[in-house]
């Protein structure tokens, strides 16, 4: 069987980093604050909420929770955004996702001052990474990275994964992971193919990865023709479903196939809130200089 | 032989419908106007500017010309820029590129107004290709398109050449033309591999093509070893020798293989003008509407 890519311990390693930069920021009188928007009663944005105030409180930021009830409109959302814009104790906003109907996200997400988006949404910071050449000139700007992908990467450079040179394949071009996925990726010199639904062939383009994520929100569709002997295998998906949580990849039949396999649950959802509390601390310590 | 993907053809009908839309425009009083911003005396560069120029007298667009000294500072451009981004006369923007040593192109492109970027190079933009789901929605966007990749794009649909479900490699990744070509022919549906320096296999690579793009520079790279028989080849390489103007494809050897080739010179480059004038057009109606 492959390697476990294990998303708590890498996680843990990333707290543990922003644990440390949040202590040096204490000392110059600086908490980096991160402020959450959650409009209406939606149970599992709750629970999403709940655990990134709770990741704060835990690795030295603040959290700034702003409830707004489901019949707020997309102008009183705006508005929320522009006062958390202005407010300098905040150092990264995220507006919970998904938003009640009649308020369009991305009317919304326009609105984020770009260095205080903490999920690395707003179009300024998604255009940043086409525009930056390489993964050390992204990391070197302090632009806000979005979260999942971000995680992904983390992941690989934990564990020594070679990227350079290598054959990627990103199936799924999500505006929150498949296409940024993709993007930082090719910045870490992977040969980067972008599949979806309209790929021809999909299990044998997916069968030519070395490294593969997997981020179409369809539960066990990878199974083992889709994975190489050796490949690293990235299961973005997660679907609830009657026997619990549910990836993209039919973990049983690809785990003796792959090199490394990040499990689900356990995997990269654990590394989702990391990411974004990263960016906050980032964004403290880009004002504070 | 392959059929001509011919540039001069393409590109006079979008002059056709800028003339036409400018039209429509000047009905309303408004002369869509693109102001040049060239800083300094490089030749190639006047040679640029000149086009297009040119271009917008032919074409019912006014241009402002702002010419700068060679020892013009970053502020002196940005302050140009800036005078430009609230002249309610200019609709489109360009900074001539390559600016002289010591002006770094991302800290002015930055300063441009998004809304008239007519280049398409602002981050805001480049990010809101990734944003928006289809070639359907970043047209009914408006929103300013990267001008040789938006070329690219025309001349596919001109000749009504399919792009949906296609394999599509893009070798080179510049943000002015591989990472958003990449973007739009996957907007299309293509399934596209980014290719590069990188790349293992290379040729091997671009032989999977349906639809080639050759975007890196090197004069005469990509020989037939590259090419798929029917394949449909894209040379966007411009590279001044002693014998002319020499692309990235060795027209000669490939010819005979591909279904339909662009020449060069004649070919993708006689599109970059016309795209550059159709953002500007597209500007002034969005701002008149």
């Amino acid at each position: 069987m492959g390697n476990i890519l294990d998303g708590v311990k890498i996680a843990a390693s990333i707290y543990a980093d922003i644990k440390s930069r949040c202590g040096v920021l204490a000392k110059k009188g600086i908490v980096p604050g991160l402020a959450t928007v959650l409009v209406g009663e939606d149970p599992a944005s709750h629970v999403y909420v709940g655990q990134k105030i709770k990741q704060c409180g835990e690795n030295g930021l603040s959290s700034i929770h702003k409830p707004l009830p489901a019949t707020a409109t997309e102008a009183d959302v705006i508005r929320v955004v522009h006062e958390l814009n202005r407010d300098p104790k905040v150092h990264g906003i995220i507006v919970q996702l998904p938003l009640p109907k009649g308020i369009d996200p991305e009317k919304v997400i326009i609105e984020l001052d770009p260095a205080k988006d903490a999920d690395g949404l707003h179009p300024f910071n998604q255009g940043m990474l086409v525009r930056l050449k390489s993964w050390k000139d992204i990391c070197a700007s302090g632009i806000p990275l979005p979260c999942t992908p971000a995680g992904i990467i983390q992941m690989l450079l934990f564990e020594n994964i070679p990227v350079e040179g290598m054959t990627a394949v990103v199936v799924g071009r999500s505006t929150l992971v498949g296409k940024p996925v993709a993007q930082l990726l090719s910045s870490l010199n992977a040969t980067v193919t972008m599949a979806h639904s309209y790929t021809k062939d999909l299990m044998k383009v997916c069968q030519s990865a070395d490294i593969l994520v997997a981020a179409l929100g369809k539960p066990g569709f990878i199974n083992k023709d889709g994975v190489k002997k050796g490949a690293v295998v990235i299961d973005v998906g997660i679907t609830r479903s009657q026997n619990g949580l549910k990836g993209d990849v039919d973990f049983e039949h690809v785990k003796d196939l792959a090199s490394w396999i990040t499990p689900v649950p356990g995997g990269v959802g654990r590394m989702t809130v990391a990411m974004l509390l990263k960016n906050t601390v980032v964004a403290a310590e880009k004002m504070a200089s």
